[in-house]
């Protein structure tokens, strides 16, 4: 079931949704296997069209799954799945066959699209792989184009994060090693030409 | 004259300087001109020997200096700097000949870098430009090895970032859009096998 909250986001604004620099989900599903893991080294490329950086290890199941269906979503977690993304992020579906259901992942599908979204997330951003063979095998580098955007209303919406007024167990993750992450902060507002 | 708590941070813990996703300035020297940029789409890429990739439009002075000199510092303003890293990221030098003075931007050295460093900043980043023109031409991609890193004690130290106890105005900026950043936040223990 498609969370109740959850919102198209405009694609000319997809890159709002990764610019703040959380630490995120990356989920890929292929010949039946559907795997998530956790990845602090994803990033805004471009506006229009949205594109994204993400890098996946050679070990992960994840990148497998990525590189036999050429399609990923990248997804923004919450405080409130801190334990979820630390743990999917240390276990790997090649060792623990029953890894979602063990770390709590619960997914839910998104009409024309078949991947696997991860429920209780704040963002999701389908991509598409756009093969770049020597950033993959040198750099362990992808590249996305994003292909749909969604969020939770109750924390984005009108092209803007709103983690001063919403609910704190919805604010991003931003990972630093051994178990800690940060919480997204307080709003700063730089008076200036380019409102928006 | 260098930062009065600058400290070296090791080469290997130098990823969690950029670990939690935060905006950073982009600094770059060649054939005597300095320039400073700000940039939300800098990222982590690898752990050892690091590497991060920055993304560095064509628009840009900074750009310029970067591919003409190979090198490049990534450095992490601080919330008291959220006025600067606004006015470095929407003027070029190109137009305003006086940016760096205009913005408030004051420069220092360190020995064995032929580089730009920002005062007042957290965190900064010595890279070496990795040559991959693909990438730059196609996505504005740089790629960069960090041959030396440096933080502010009072905020970083013994390989972590200490943003719960360091003074509020050293916290990290997180670029949105539109004149808004935010600072980032709490700290969050997820306990688990991987203390460090």
């Amino acid at each position: 079931m498609q969370p109740p909250h959850l919102q198209p986001v405009e694609l000319s604004k997809a890159y709002r949704l990764l610019n703040h620099g959380p630490t995120v989900l990356v989920s890929a599903r292929h010949g039946g296997a559907d795997d998530v893991m956790a990845a602090a080294w994803a990033c805004a490329l471009d506006f229009a069209p949205p594109k994204l950086t993400v890098v996946l290890d050679k070990a992960t199941r994840t990148r497998e799954l990525v590189e036999a269906s050429g399609t990923f979503v990248i997804q923004v977690p919450t405080l409130a799945q801190a334990r979820l993304t630390q743990a999917v992020g240390t276990r790997s579906l090649h060792d623990q066959p029953r890894k979602l259901a063990d770390t709590g992942v619960e997914l839910f599908e998104l009409e024309g699209f078949d991947q696997p979204f991860v429920q209780g997330c704040s963002a999701w951003l389908a991509c598409r792989l756009l093969p770049e063979p020597h950033n993959q095998q040198t750099y362990d580098l992808f590249i996305g184009e994003v292909v749909g955007a969604w969020a939770d209303e109750r924390v984005f919406r009108d092209g803007h994060w709103h983690f001063q007024t919403a609910p704190g167990a919805l604010r991003s993750l931003h990972y630093i090693a051994g178990g800690q992450f940060y919480a997204i902060g307080e709003s700063v507002l730089v008076p200036g030409p380019t409102p928006d």
